[in-house]
């Protein structure tokens, strides 16, 4: 059983005037709650804004497999201090998956050491997302591309640290391409990113991106747990010449 | 002209008591400026943490090419807020070489966003150390190895990203091995990390090590630098189909 | 000086039906023959399929710096002992420009190891080129995309090992996208491939083209040359314990 | 159930004044067989030299999931076309193991496209093996490290394009280091490179050896297999803008 935590920070949905409160009426991370806890092998809840300090916890991410990863305007209310151990439990195994905006979000900009900047436009283009990378798991049952209607748009420059792997290329009607899904390997940890998930676009509804994320959490579910990573062992001398 | 600030903590080397007091007198930022100050295209100053407050600023980095880094028992005296400027100025373009201990200091490891973990051990191992990357400039004059008498051993796993390239790979008489010289790019800044440089050595005299470092220097220089790589630009649309 | 050896399967030119033969009525090589040989640093030469026996030696490989490749009907009539001179002289130091359809030449496949495959169609999209990697000196001077009005269309999947580094991602009217400028270091030569350059579109009179193409001869111009890269050397043992 | 398919080139160990003949009565392909064979998920099968001819055909390569290579003082024997095929079934997908001296082997030069060039030594040294990914699904059960009382001394600089993951780095009393185990992905195949497995040393029947193996072969073991990598598709055009 893979163990699941879906954070989202669970504001624009709480918003009447706009239009992720009907899209997503119990926000998003109910959208993927709903999705993860349909498979047979995975078990997913879920922790927002509201009650992160009792919901993100040195123990409770002992107990999780795999982290999602939801924020857009409000990274700069998550403390500090959750960032951190959201980072440190990546490091020692923890699976992690940041979706669209999360790229600016603490945990990711901890992980990747960069700018995480794109550029980025909001103006309905649809987006064309190629898979560049057909052996991947992650990609699993998905064509050669899929299309959304509908996504914010968002570009190259992405400042990233070089992935592992580029899994997603996205193409928008508006002229831009994007390093749409990467994969990152942190010490004992792994890291997908997914750019597709605007708030006013029914996305996480998609059959290809609902394939992605499932698969997704899959594949950084860690085979590898270790407790003591940011340690500095001070082993004996093994051999005296 | 390539300007170098060089940071040095600087506290075992005012202790009487340690080694380090009699090998760099003037401090291992004072052996390092001479050597660097004694090319005819570099000029470098240095800081320390007495007087951090006003050596490390959003100025001075702006007017520096590379940062050389080294400290040991005192990461954590470091500022945070000093730690981010630097991190923020590799990010838009200064070079940077991080220096034995320096693999835990704040700016390495908000560059790395890993453990920057290793296993460490004083026991005066010799170590020999591999050109690995025969033909990168950073190793240009050195021959196949070369062998320092004395260093601290460190060993694998080292908890980095990997390397764009492994330049340089230690072997310890103690049985150890260790990848002793890499680099990484974030953003618009390139990164040298350089494992020998124990404080009871004279590492930093050895004439091996030394042109590392000057080569290393002019290696890192940017040949481009920016003011807002943190920002994500909203340009307008361009193609309207 | 940097010694730059062109080659070019040239019969596209040479078939008064194609267009090729108007828009490049010496020939591809000869037009970027013109542009390189406009610097002041750099020697270009040609080479042809007609005269590959005595255009590609070893001798003549030996005094090359860097070697640009455009092939693409006639990739067969490359003599294999050819290519095996032209992939060892890169592994020795040379640098490599591979260009638009040379994805597929011999030289680029063996340096790749991979099937080099990709998707294409020829339906006169116009082509947006996006810097993916701002800071690269085989980008300076470039704006953050530029437009060419027509170009055969590429798509991923690309079947390239993954770059080093991805510095260019092509947009196309029809919907694909492709990695359009990446580098490769193999042993000692640096190696660059860059996409656009159909022989029925005046790709190479392009002026962003043309900047490309200058500022990688210059980046793939070797800082350190071998001859015996081949060779497995027997050292005698250093260290009797 | 893993299909496998174990090339050794069989020549030592049928020389009676060979050590190998004592040590691998059977061939070394023979000892593999066996250990891969007790594995209820594998099912292995050998081909040397002498029935290369038969035993290596695109019909059977369709039918392997991962294939072993053993080679050293014959890979000229090795047929050119034999080569291609089994490059070519990797980049459609099958997995791949080389085995010591088989870093010079045609399958495994192919695909890395480089030099594959070492330094080396017949001198008796003990090799300690350090894990440096220590999450890695082929290091599973070995401790931090592991020694092997005599190897054939192989050094740095290893001339193989820089390995996806390294997962292993050797050290040597004769004052060696290694990368002794990497990753690449090809296309669609996974690559492993193992250096222990010198003729004269009962290496393949070291336990940490052995594991290795049997993980290796579940790692590379593939999850997406086509059959037409090589192909350059020419899909119709979607857009119309």
């Amino acid at each position: 059983m893979i163990r699941v935590l879906i954070f989202n920070e669970y504001l624009h949905e709480k918003d009447p005037g706009c239009k992720a409160s009907e899209i997503y009426p119990n926000g998003i991370h109910g959208a993927l709650a709903e999705l993860l806890n349909s498979e047979e092998d995975i078990e997913a809840r879920t922790v927002t804004l509201d009650d992160i300090e009792t919901g993100i916890t040195e123990k409770i991410l002992k107990e999780t497999d795999v982290i999602l990863w939801w924020g857009h305007m409000a990274h700069d209310r998550v403390p500090d201090e959750k960032a951190r151990l959201v980072h440190e439990a990546v490091l020692n195994g923890m699976g992690a998956i940041f979706l669209h905006s999360a790229h600016k979000s603490k945990p990711f900009m901890r992980l990747m050491g960069t700018s995480c900047s794109l550029i980025w436009r909001e103006s309905d283009d649809l987006e064309r997302v190629w898979v560049s990378a057909p052996y991947h798991p992650i990609v699993r049952g998905l064509d050669n591309y899929f299309e959304l209607k509908g996504e914010e748009t968002y570009g190259e420059p992405f400042g990233i640290p070089t992935p592992d792997e580029t899994l997603l290329i996205g193409w928008f009607t508006g002229g831009e391409v994007f390093r749409s899904g990467c994969t990152w390997q942190r010490d004992n940890g792994k890291i997908f990113y997914l750019q597709p998930g605007h708030e006013t676009y029914p996305t996480y509804y998609d059959r290809n991106i609902r394939k992605i994320i499932v698969n997704a959490v899959r594949w950084v579910a860690p085979t590898f747990r270790s407790t003591d990573v940011m340690d500095c062992p001070n082993p004996p001398k093994a051999h005296k010449f």
